[in-house]
C-alpha cells in the first residue's frame, strides 16, 4: 500500500500517532514506528532537555522514521525547535499557533513539516506557510480544539476541497472502520490520539488509562470555551468548571479555577478528581489497554475487513 | 444493490430524506422516493389535517414507498399518529420522545417503525420498544440534538456494537463520500437532512435556502443547552441567545427569549434576523440549491467513485 502519506514519511501504513501531552515519550513513538505507523514525541509537555533525551532514546529504539509534535504557543517552543534541529529530527508536526513562525526555517533544514488545523481557512494558511501536509482535526478530538466545533465528518471533505496538500484526518478515529471512514471522506491518512494515549506504551498514568477505558458516551465534553475550548472527562474538576460556566463566570475566573498544570495532574499523575483529564470522545469505544503491536494489527485488519464489506450502489 | 435498509423499505438506495420541520412536504418526499430513496413528510410542523393533505398528495405524486416523521413530544403527536393510521401510511420515523408510547400500536397495524436516537443507550431502549431500525444522529446534525454531543464518527460504531438492528447514520452526511464514510463505520444506510432541506423541492423559504448555501465552517453552533440543545445558524437571534448564555442566563429567560414559532419564522418565512435557522453543520459544504433528481444522482455517483478510490492496506 502506497499513497501520498506513506510516501511523504516513508512508512508502511498511513497511520500517525497523535503527539499528545503527557502520553507520548520514546516508548510509544518508537512502538508505533516499529509497527508501520509514524510515532510522534509529544514535546508540549517536555523541556528541551527532556525532549533531547527522548529523541536519542527513540533513535536507539527504532530505525524507522519518527517525528516530534510541537504546540507553537508552548512557552518552550523556541528551545524545542532548536533541539529538534540539533538532534536531526526529520519530521515536525506543529499545532496551536501560527505556522508561519517556524515552517520556513524547519524546511530549510530539510525537515518535513505538518501543521494541525481545525478549519479549511487555517489549512490554507498552513499551505501558504509552506507546510508539506495538514492534519485536520475535528470536534471529537481530546484536549484543545477549534472554536468552530466542526466535526471530522464535516471537516475532512471541506479541507479536501480547499487544498491539494496531503491530508491527515484526526478526531474520533480509533479503529480500522474509523480509518476507512476518514479515507472515504478524502483523507490520505489518519492521526490516532486517544487509542494510543490508552495503550500500554503510553506514559499516561495507569489510573488515567483505566478510567478512560471505562468511559461511556457523553462522558467527555468541550469546556473552557471562553479560554480555549478543551475536551475533557466529566469529573469533579469538570463539574466545578461547568458550574462556573453555567452561571456565566468570566474568563478570568475560569483561568484561576484552571490554575497551572492540571493536565499533568490528571494525565501523568493520575489524579482523577483534581486533574484535567484530556481525552477524545471516542474513548467510550475503547475497552482495554493494549500494546501498540496489537492496536496496529487490529486497525489494519479491521480496515481491510470493513473495506471488503462495502458494496457499490 | 440490496441490503437491510433497501429490503426493509423496498427502496433502490439506502438513502433516507430526514423529516425536518418546515421543509418536508409532499413535493420533497415524493421527489426523493421517485429518485430511489425514501422520502419522509415532516409532521412536526403540520396539523393532522395538513398532514392528511400531504399524505394524499404524496400518494398521487409517487407509487414508491414514503413515510412520515413524528417528533413524539410534539403537542399534536396523538392526532398525527391517528392520521397516519387512517391514511394507511406504511412507514413511521419517530424522534424526540419515548419510543414505547406508540411503537406497539403502529406495528400492530403493519407499520414499519424507526426511531431516531443520539446514543447507544437510547438505541437499546428503541430496540426494547420493538422498532424495526434506528437512526443514530450525531452532533453535527441541524435542529434538536443529543445532550451527549457525540459526533457521527464516534456514535455510529458504538450504536453498531450495541444493537443488531438495521442502522441508519445521520448528521454531517450530504454527499456520496459522506455516505460511504457512514457505511464504513457500520451503518446500513444514511439519513440526509441538510442537503434536502436546501433542495428545490424543499418547502423552506428561498431566503433561508440561499443564506444556508452561503454559510462557512463555524457558522452553525449548538445553543440553548439549558433547554434542549439545538443547532442553528449564527444570526442576530443567535447572538442574543449567546449573549444571554455567556452571562449565565437561566432556562426561564432563554425560554422567554426563544418565544413561540421561531423555527417557522426562520425556515418557512425566511426571516434571517429574528428566526431560528435550524440547519446542519454540513451546510457549509453545500453551494447551491438543486433539484432532488440531481442530488440523488450525485450522491450515488460520488459514492461509487469514492469507493473505487479506496485501496486495501
Amino acid at each position: 500500500m502506497e499513497n501520498k502519506i506513506t510516501n511523504l514519511f516513508k512508512i508502511k501504513y498511513p497511520v500517525i500517532q497523535g503527539g499528545m501531552v503527557w502520553c507520548c515519550g520514546w516508548r510509544l513513538a518508537s512502538a508505533v514506528s516499529n509497527n508501520g505507523g509514524l510515532g510522534l514525541l509529544g514535546a508540549g509537555s517536555m523541556t528541551p532537555d527532556l525532549l533531547r533525551e527522548h529523541i536519542r532514546k527513540c533513535k536507539s529504539a527504532t530505525d524507522k522514521p519518527f517525528g516530534v509534535n510541537v504546540p507553537l504557543i508552548y512557552r518552550e517552543a523556541e528551545g524545542i525547535i532548536k533541539t529538534i534541529m540539533e538532534e536531526g529530527v526529520k519530521i515536525v508536526f506543529s499545532s496551536a499557533g501560527n505556522p508561519k513562525t517556524w515552517t520556513k526555517q524547519l524546511k530549510d533544514q530539510g525537515i518535513t513539516v505538518v501543521h494541525v488545523v481545525s478549519s479549511s481557512k487555517f489549512a490554507l494558511k498552513a499551505e501558504e506557510a509552506g507546510v508539506d501536509a495538514v492534519v485536520a482535526e475535528g470536534f471529537e478530538a481530546g484536549g484543545h480544539n477549534g472554536k468552530e466545533e466542526t466535526t471530522t465528518m464535516a471537516l475532512i471533505p471541506q479541507v479536501r476541497r480547499a487544498t491539494g496538500l496531503p491530508l491527515i484526518a484526526a478526531g474520533g478515529i480509533a479503529t480500522g472502520a474509523g480509518a476507512l471512514a476518514a479515507m472515504s471522506l478524502g483523507a490520505d491518512g489518519v492521526q490516532i490520539g486517544t487509542r494510543f494515549a490508552l495503550s500500554e506504551e503510553s506514559s499516561a498514568d495507569i489510573r488515567f488509562k483505566e478510567h478512560c477505558t471505562k468511559l461511556e458516551e457523553g462522558d467527555t465534553l468541550l469546556a473552557l470555551k471562553k479560554l480555549s475550548p478543551t475536551r475533557m472527562v466529566r469529573n469533579p474538576f469538570f463539574a466545578r468548571v461547568k458550574e462556573a460556566e453555567d452561571r456565566g463566570a468570566p474568563a478570568d475566573e475560569l483561568l484561576q479555577l484552571l490554575g497551572q498544570g492540571r493536565s499533568k495532574t490528571g494525565i501523568f499523575e493520575g489524579d482523577l478528581t483534581e486533574g484535567e483529564l484530556e481525552i477524545g470522545q471516542i474513548a467510550s469505544l475503547i475497552d482495554g489497554i493494549e500494546p501498540v503491536e496489537t492496536i496496529m494489527k487490529q486497525i489494519v485488519e479491521e480496515y481491510n475487513r470493513a473495506l471488503g464489506l462495502l458494496r457499490a450502489w
